[in-house]
């Protein structure tokens, strides 16, 4: 049993942060809230996200699981202005989700939830080095590298945490030392990623006051941070660097 | 004979309305202004304008008829800034209409009215039931309709005006009671209509403050409003519904 | 040798100023500032650019000469955004340029100069008739004129400077009275111009607030002007009128 409402913007931030690594997802419903994690087919990222009940501005619910087609349900909210609300109504037997928005009333079918794939385990580690900066600082910073390659290193060294990128031609670099940073704790890292996905994630992540990165050498990179309420966490498989 | 000063907004809206529909038409010029009907090249929807002289800056004119290609005159127009006047002169021997817009001044060349099709013989329907409400309202009803189907259904029952639309997996409905509507006459009412031609009439419709609809059951659709001082209104024929 | 640091926006409308021309430029560096002229590959428009050492935040150079891909540079400029600066440095022996903005730092290589065009010879030329107006202004009038036709006559006659565009079947013409010029010097003058050339460079000639064009009879057309503290003058050859 499902019945929430919440507002337009932070449901169609919460969908945009998954929808850009994976089209149908299982949301686990609980009396504390939805979650979900995914992992992108091509088994290179992971998403986790978790939207508390406190998030919404009503919200009942029992536990269970629906399967949902995001394209659709991003589509459908596209409808919702900034500053509505939009009501979400599981109905169990005809497996439907209804999503009201003012006087408009949407029937999404829902997707039985065996079909989707299973959800990921996601990986505990230890990453030694974690730097703290603005969403939008590393969305512009991936946009730069994007300008010049398709991978990017992220590192920390000397108290500073830095980014490269090399083309065939044209080189980026980008250094903030820890006066400048939010945050920073130093340690062992230097990881070769594809900007494919960081570009893609970093629609969500610009969105951020604050993002917290951790990294080592030759290590995922786990991606944390906050838009509303919501609570989102990418994990991101290193590329092997060819020197 | 025609000269006349119209304020650019108002010319663009009216050619706007129009060319949603049909590309070439006749206006019929009088001393009351210029009065237009067309009927789309699928005979599924007609369009009816009237521009007063009221709304002209300044109107001149002696009876008579010209065709006009819309589609050169809204990319003329194009040029004309918000708040700007367009000055329209009539050169009955060359066949050209004038266009003047601040310093520039465009010959357009009229198209011999009787290459055009004949204008329609609009029916007279009494349909029972209206309904009132804002152009931004069936705007978005539109486009909200247009995200699970391509043909919508427009009704009234139970003191309410409704609309539904049915995709192959998802659904729509929308319901408005007399209460949030600026008027009703309430009436047997419910014909499908196909969304195509709603889509395009609704970029000219969502400027109105003020939109009348009336509705029967499988019958036409009337559709009227004013911008500023231009009258228009639509007729759509209705679609056989399907169960 | 060069160290400097400019505005964002001034480098950014000087490169586009050039740009729409040529894709590869050769930059002459002296004490003075950045100088560069260019004739576009169909040898139809000539582009110079001046760009004073007092126009930079900061300006050190000894003379040399270096070979730059606009379109390149110019993309790494567009992550430098309103009110940013831009810092350049050159690294003579790896033949690299370095293009700083804020924590991002670019290494971009540069084109060996005797690879790139030899600089024209900007024709000196006596041209009758001056007629100086807002860059706003031109552009309009070259946006109007392209509704129209691929080809346009400027010229000046009776104390006005006039633009005639002529389709197959509409016409466009616009007369501006030299009341309504910022300056007007009479002279024999109507010349024939493609609206490739001059709706491209109009971009740039749209953001200054005084453009002069210096115009004869079936001559050339000289389009100075400065955007900020970049001086900008453009040659057009004319085409051939065929009446």
């Amino acid at each position: 049993m499902l019945k929430a409402v919440i507002d337009a913007e932070a449901i169609k931030d919460a969908v945009e942060a998954v929808s850009s690594l994976v089209d149908e997802v299982k949301f686990a419903i609980s009396e504390k809230g939805l979650e979900l994690k995914a992992v992108d087919p091509a088994n290179v990222a992971m998403v986790s996200l978790k939207v508390d009940s406190s998030a919404f501005q009503f919200f009942k619910a029992t536990p269970g699981e629906i399967g949902i087609d995001l394209v659709r349900l991003s589509d459908l909210l596209s409808m919702a202005d900034r500053g509505e609300s939009v009501s979400l109504e599981l109905d169990e037997e005809s497996h439907k989700l209804k999503i009201g928005v003012g006087s408009l009333s949407y029937t999404l079918s829902l997707i039985d939830p065996s079909a989707i794939r299973k959800e990921p385990r996601i990986p505990e580690l230890d990453l030694p080095a974690h730097v703290t900066l603005t969403g939008a600082e590393l969305r512009r910073a991936v946009k730069a590298a994007e300008k010049v390659s398709d991978h990017v290193v992220l590192g920390v060294a000397d108290d500073m945490f830095y980014m490269e990128a090399k083309g065939d031609i044209d080189a980026l670099k980008l250094t903030i030392p820890s006066s400048e940073l939010l945050g920073l704790k130093p340690g062992q890292a230097r990881s070769l990623f594809s900007l494919d996905y960081l570009s893609d994630m970093s629609k969500s992540i610009g969105k951020a006051s604050e993002v917290k990165l951790e990294l080592g050498v030759d290590y995922p990179l786990r991606i944390g941070f906050r838009i509303k309420e919501v609570e989102i966490s990418y994990l991101l498989a290193p590329r092997i660097e060819q020197e």
